[in-house]
This record gives structure tokens, C-alpha cells and sequence, in this order.
């Protein structure tokens, strides 16, 4: 890549700033730590995005890096874990210029303050191929309250955050399609800078028997739930929030929306209703798979439920 | 890739029966969790490795899913550390076959029952440039006594595990350079193949006031130590130890040796002489840098210290 800055001198440049965890050795050593905390239990999880299949070669460098970033502290949010940091594998092509790598620092260290998180460590290479950025995201539970997918009970209800299928849409725009251009703006802003619903995490320990983020569509991934809790999923197709925005960009989509993957809202299970600011959408019953139905209770089809990478 | 074989398919044949610790939760969530134990930090580091820049494409599917773990677990063993577990995120060429995934996994799992560790979890997607492993590993040590590099002060000795430069070599055969056959082998598998020094991990938090393992040459990782311990290390030439192998390869080569990547075997300083299977190759002392001195104590001149990315 540029020739006046080494691989030593780009971290040290760029890097070293985000690493504010005094466990992250200012990114001097071969690993990091993190210090025993009474009482918690760590919780980890890794996702990969790679250009032109996560996300588009040319967005923003500021928004590549905290949609990188905010897939990982979604999964984190979705088990109620407070996160505390991360380590990223970086593949850079040679193209890549200085300034590119500036602004991708730059939104990391955005989202770094805005969700109270550090840089651990990590790796930094050069690639004969398309920029991947692998993220593995640290965070902390009381020991034993990890929520899984595997706790969803017949009786219990099925509840969401956020609004669904604006990222799929935003995606759509990006495509091509065509939105006013506020509506645009807002779907957009979806599929490239998904938020974490980190301010629902420890709530949701409290009251959640499974819980999930959607990424790859909120069918496909309450599907995950029944099969690991050995129950059937009934979403209330009408129940399912959807923004201003996307209603107006596609009033009959809403197969579409509940088959977009890249939500990163969060899909939970409950046995009493959450004082949470959710929505609910379904209930759990006996069986498995999941269904969505009108408000006669007749199902509605839906073809393929969500997004898979083969 | 394969048609018949889903993303989830390709996770539970190949995947989920590496997911042996209980925290991998069986790779059906969306994190892995880690409970607490009383009395260790977690150590954690991360390195990635892509097809034409850390290992050949069309190197044996086992050997490179071996290397890509072992150069974690190298890691950790130099910082004194136990492991536990690893996070895999795996890019895929379309191109990829059953047939190479299912040699990569039973490579992973004979390396996993070699070293005693778990795949936790992860991310298995589709790439449209080369292979890329991005692999996260965490391991334990006692709380507050990870070895890091920072720690070494003039008076005390410097030892590395093993032999040095033989992957270099190994790399060079590999690339066509002529040898004879078992010392070609021996290198080639030495480059393939190398061998965490976990057994010295425990002995090491005892004895190491710095520690690190050699991947971008033993003089340049030394040179870590150096800056980050602010002291000058010197190494003796005649007293790195080379192969039998290498010593027959490449006779006048120890300038190459010692600035030869992919040891990945240990470098330490300690104030008293370690029992341990280890060879005292120089000393530390106040200043800076790194200094390869004769047998006479007068400094051989050596160009790049070692590899770097960029």
C-alpha cells in the first residue's frame, strides 16, 4: 500500500489510539487480556464481512468500519452482554490508500465512545483480494445469564425492537430502486450503519427465555430459535413493525420485510409481557418451524425465509 | 460452492464436531461463552492468513487449517498461556470443494486433540477473492501473570526453543531452491506445519521476564522485546541454533536464518538460566535495538531485521 508507512507504523498511526483498554497493551504484544471480573462470564463472537458481499467496495470507509463493528456488539446485545471490546483481522488490498485506512479509524473510533467499547488487538495484512474485515467482539454476563436460542417455551410471546426490512430495502435503494429522497436517506442509513440494541441488553436478561439479533432475515433467524428450543414460531404478519419510511418505499412488501436479512434488531422470546420499548409480534406454541399468518390466523406463504451465503 | 450442501449444512457436518467445549454451545447460537475461573485472566490473539500470502493455494487443506491454528496457539504459549478454545471466521472462494473443506476440518480436529483445544465458534462465508482464516484464540493463565514483552532488563540472558530459520528454508524449497530429500521434507513441514511450544507455557510464567514467538524473524521479533523492555538485546551469532537439515540446505546462511520468518518458536529473556529444553543465544543490556555480534563480540552488518507486510 503506501510506501512511506510500514505495517508498524500504520498501527501505530491508526490503531494504537482506539486501543483505550489498558488489557490491549497499547497493541504492543503478541495478545491481549482481559482481567478476571468476579462473577461474569465472558461471551464471544466473531462475524466477517468482506467488500461486495457484506458490503458495497465503494461506501463510506466510516460506515464499512462501524457496520463491521456493530454486527459483533448486535450479537453481544442480542445474548445481554455488555460489550467491552474487540480484536479485527484486517485484510487490506494493495490499493488501499492512506486515506481510506484514516477514515476507517475514524468510524471506528466513533462507535468505539458511542458504545463503550476498545480495540483488544488483532492483525493487519496485506491481500491479493477484496477488503475482509474480521471482527471477534469480547463481553461480559453475570456468570450463568447468557440468554441462548434454546429457552423459548409453548405459551410464551414473541417480541422485536426496532422496525424490520429497512436494511433490505436500503440495500434495494442502493441497487437502483427508487425512494423519496428522506425515505431513501433513512433506509440506507439501515443497511449501512445497523445499531446495536445494546441499551436493551441488560433488561433483557431479565426477562427473555431466547433471544437472537436478525441478520439474516427475521423468518430465517426466528426459525433458529424453534429449532434450537424445539418449538414452532407463529409471527402475526400485520404485528410486525415497519417504519414510515419503508411503507412508503414498499406499501405490499412485507414477505419482503420479514425475509430482508441485515435488520440487527433483536428477536426475543418472553413468558409476561417486557416493559421494554418492543414490539410483539407472535407466540410460541407447540410443534416446530416457523409460520406467518394473516389476522384470520391463515398462514401466509413465503418462499425462501431469509439470506444464506451458498 | 456446493449445491446440495447449505451454509448451515456445510457448519453442522464439518464444524459443529469440532464445537467439543461446552461454552461453543454446539456452534447453534449466536456467541460462545466462556465461564469464569476463579483465579485466571484471558488471554486472547488473533492472527489471519490468506492463500498467496501466508501459505500456497494449493498447499494440503490439512496442513493449512494446521498452520492457521497453530500460529494462534503459538502465541499464546509464549505469553505463558493454556489454551482453551479458537473462533474460525472462514472466507470461501466459490471454487472451494467438499472435498477441501472436509480435509481442512479433519486437519483442525487432529491439531485440536494434539493441543487440547476447542473450535468455540465463528463465520463461515463466500469470497470472491482468495481463502482467508481469520482465527481468534483464547487461552488462561494465572490472574496476573501473562508474559508480555516489556519485561526484559540489562544483565539478564536470551534463549529461544527449537531451531531457527528452517521454515525460511522450508519456504525457499518449496519455491524451488534444491535440497536433499529428507532435509527437504524436514523444512517444508518445519514451514507447513510448525510446533506451538505449549509444553514450555506453564514452565515459562515462571522463569520469562519477556517472551514472544518468532513469525517475522528472530531478530526483528527480538527487536519487539528490545523497544517494548526499552534495552537493547544482542544475540551471538554462533550460538542460534540451527538444524542438522538447515546447517546441509544453506551452510554460510545464518544471516538469512536469523532474519527468516515463520519460527514460530520462542524467544525469552530470564535472569537465571531456565531448566528447560531452550538455548541461550545472547544477552540484554542498556540501550536500543537489536545487535547480531561475532564470535569476537563485533557486530555482523544485517540488512532487513525481517518481515513485514508492506
Amino acid at each position: 500500500m503506501t510506501e512511506t508507512l510500514s505495517e508498524f507504523g500504520l498501527i501505530a498511526k491508526y490503531f494504537r489510539p482506539l486501543a483505550t483498554h489498558e488489557g490491549a497493551l497499547a497493541l504492543g504484544d503478541d495478545a491481549c487480556m482481559l482481567a478476571q471480573q468476579t462473577g461474569c462470564d465472558t461471551v464471544i463472537t466473531a462475524d466477517a464481512l468482506t467488500a461486495g458481499v457484506h458490503f458495497l467496495p465503494d461506501d463510506p470507509p466510516d460506515l464499512i468500519a462501524a457496520k463491521a463493528l456493530r454486527v459483533n456488539l448486535s450479537d453481544l446485545a442480542a445474548k445481554g452482554a455488555e460489550p467491552v471490546g474487540y480484536l479485527l483481522a484486517l485484510a487490506l488490498p494493495q490499493s488501499t490508500s492512506e486515506t481510506w485506512l484514516a477514515d476507517f479509524a475514524r468510524g471506528l473510533g466513533e462507535d468505539q465512545k458511542a458504545f463503550g467499547v476498545s480495540l483488544l488487538g488483532g492483525d493487519t495484512t496485506s491481500t491479493p483480494g477484496p477488503l475482509t474485515i474480521a471482527i471477534t467482539a469480547l463481553g461480559r454476563v453475570p456468570s450463568g445469564r447468557m440468554i441462548r436460542r434454546s429457552g423459548a417455551r409453548p405459551g410464551e410471546a414473541v417480541y422485536v425492537s426496532g422496525t424490520i426490512g429497512d436494511a433490505g430495502a436500503g440495500l434495494a435503494v442502493l441497487q437502483g430502486a427508487t425512494a423519496q429522497a428522506t425515505d431513501a436517506a433513512f433506509l440506507i442509513d439501515r443497511y449501512r450503519a445497523p445499531t446495536p440494541r445494546l441499551d436493551l441488553a441488560p433488561a433483557l436478561r431479565g426477562v427473555a427465555t431466547a433471544s437472537l439479533d436478525i441478520s439474516d432475515g427475521l423468518l430465517a433467524d426466528l426459525g433458529h430459535i424453534g429449532e434450537q428450543s424445539g418449538v414452532r414460531i407463529v409471527v402475526e404478519a400485520e404485528a410486525v413493525p415497519r417504519s414510515a419510511a419503508l411503507r412508503r418505499f414498499d406499501p405490499e412488501g412485507l414477505v419482503r420485510a420479514v425475509t430482508a436479512g441485515d435488520d440487527y434488531e433483536i428477536a426475543f422470546t418472553a413468558a409476561a409481557p417486557p416493559d421494554l420499548p418492543v414490539t410483539r409480534i407472535g407466540w410460541v406454541e407447540a410443534g416446530e418451524g416457523v409460520l406467518l399468518v394473516d389476522h384470520h390466523g391463515k398462514p401466509i406463504p413465503v418462499g425462501k425465509t431469509g439470506f444464506t451465503h451458498f
